[in-house]
């Protein structure tokens, strides 16, 4: 059942300590399969060094449920399931506790967009939520958060396919993409655009977001319908 | 004698260098059996490339005295027994230099509790000590180490096992946990954390701890009666 | 078809991840043959690991054709053109988003001379550009890059070949050298510069430049007429 | 010639890539037989990946002169030699541009006795020149280099044995030992503490120097005629 996307979210999930992302299982990669509206996606707790691509877990995106897999889902997949519904191109989803960008998270800040590599992949600002109240917290916490996401880019006016990437105030990040591959990709982008925003903050207090004109151009010509980045594919 | 343990221990002082917590010979770690009263640590200065599990050194809890081994305890031993008598729930011990923990300690800070991260291991701020009197430090020093420890929780009226790690001011952390390999995990999480914390705190100068509500859902999901992170077993 | 200089382009963009100077595909190394007046150049969004010599593309200095090769150059190519255009002395050109020199192109300021390490190869502070014009990026962005950057030295009186080194405003480093090795080694010594850079200037917000005659002896040293420093020939 | 010694700071050399300490060709290390006031010391600018036991240079202690060997040696022998002669305890020395010690040097800043970590090796805060007059670098700039070292700590009243580390102003760090390996130990040791000096003096600006009972008891139990650590050995 599912065995490509399996072995797709299984190797997803393997890049993430090749990457640096992780210490120990803090990271969860899942993928969707919109035809069949199931998702697959890392058991709870699961080392690394011994997780096998038949140990992932396959859920239906509407009720949650566990369809197939003998492991517990990763305790965050309310979370992944409330993002895939929010926005249908999404096709893979990662959640890390990546040091710079949770220090930004930590911080309750934004990652403002501040140069070419991140408007390469992030169209705008990385936004951080709001704290989540005790109400949110005390429910379904999981499922709260990923409420949290996405209300913060409707209030925002934000497509989340648009920056593929948001910081949980106090948590850590959540990132997504077409698939499940190009979800850590974003994963390792916004580490690479936390560690020189926070670089670049603290060497000049008074910086301000980059032009929109950069912004724009940077982010369309690998995205826009006039792309000309690469091979004739984008990343 | 104690042959299990002694590889636990052997191990566990092995895992420092592969996780990057220590220089050359400056971490030890320890395991107590409590049915027999006694402790192995890491022989003092011992090169870890070298190092054999049949050199680790077994010590009497309560005499402090050398019961097997050819060299020396780590000098640190009087400070783990001081530990180890404090609470009966730890099992292994580990002191370090980690740069990023120690880095804190040497400011004499605590590192507080400002995200998840650290919530999942950590059910507060990590405490540093008060300053060492010079009637300590003339004293039996690692031996006083070991009572300004115990007396920093007790002061802040915090559970040693609810807070696994503690800096010594101007000096570095010891963490524990229930055997030799958990205390290396949370001095994994204490080096992460104080990463975090510093790039937090420097982004952002009127940081203030994280809810106590998010501190409890994320130590209670993993620690509490009503744990449910991971297969039915926790870190 | 310039086989010698292929290998040399093609082993100096796979120096980029040894170096961990770039992160996937954003980097591009390129060098010239100027009996020909052509540049062999990285092609556009091609993986490091999959990458072959023979898949190094050929463009025209003066039009910035293809000559040879079946994929797109890097998208960067009109910028490396402009530079050599502009001094007949360099061989070699490489871009990246290094971390350390891409912080201080996002906060918009130079990396002061602040100390030998730079010095030895840097023969002033590393300039960074203004930041370009509404017009200038929706032109012909790429060439407008490499004019702003041969402009930025014009203005501020620096030989190209005294100061090989350029941050784009809010974007990332160009870097040269006599040949496309030179120009990589060149990218390593701006990335440490300014790294350090970074933190002397964030422990001591009054620091000045570096003693005029400081760098004069260490710059010359290397590269004057009576340069003394190693076996007979220079980096 | 002086077989074991060329051999040690040979090894010494490639101990410097090993632990992150240098760039390219960017140290060197040598080491002196007192019998004969015959120092060795690595050739100028030679990669480290090729470099043979045999490339190593002798040169006379009072001379300078080359005594043995086909290269020319370090630019920086004259340095070496004027420590050597300022201290008959000294065996070996290295000099790097080590990332975080060589940030302090371009700050123009000591690093400040702040932790353990650093009082098991210097005595103290780990000094920072004066700047070099014009004449100093117009004349003998590697011997002036040496006497400056030598001048900074008898000024300050230090003796070179115990503070076995000094910052040049705008340039970077000399590390010296009993032998060439103990003077590459002690840089890697100055790298970690120039690395906590610095995050825990951004973190609290009022820090500090730490208690000088502590400092005189962490260096005493390894230094003093009643040192305790270890195996009856010292590193």
């Amino acid at each position: 059942m599912l065995e490509e996307l399996k072995h797709a979210v299984f190797k997803a999930n393997l890049d993430l300590p090749k990457h640096n992302l992780v210490t120990f299982t803090w990271g969860n990669v899942s993928g969707i399969d919109r035809n069949t509206g199931l998702v697959v996606i890392k058991p709870s707790g699961v080392d690394y060094e011994t997780m096998k691509a038949s140990d992932m877990v396959v859920v239906d995106l509407e009720t949650g449920k566990v369809v197939e897999g003998d492991l517990n889902p990763s305790t965050d997949t309310a979370t992944h399931l409330e993002i895939y519904k929010a926005c249908e191109d999404i096709g893979g989803i990662v959640h890390t506790h990546s040091r710079n960008a949770t220090s930004f998270a930590q911080a309750g800040l934004d990652i403002p967009a501040l140069g070419t590599t991140g408007a390469d992949y992030f169209y705008g600002d990385i936004p951080c939520t709001r704290k989540m109240t005790p109400q949110e917290i005390a429910g379904e916490y999981e499922l709260e958060t990923g409420k949290l996401i996405v209300e913060t880019f409707k209030t925002r006016n934000i497509a989340l396919k648009d920056v593929p990437s948001c910081l949980v105030y106090s948590h850590g990040p959540f990132c997504w993409g077409k698939d499940p591959d190009n979800a850590v990709y974003n994963a390792v982008v916004l580490e690479e655009v936390a560690y020189m925003a926070y670089h670049a903050l603290t060497l000049r207090s008074d910086l301000t977001r980059m032009q929109q004109e950069l912004l724009d151009k940077h982010y369309l010509r690998k995205h826009g319908k006039n792309a000309y980045y690469g091979q004739k594919k984008k990343n």
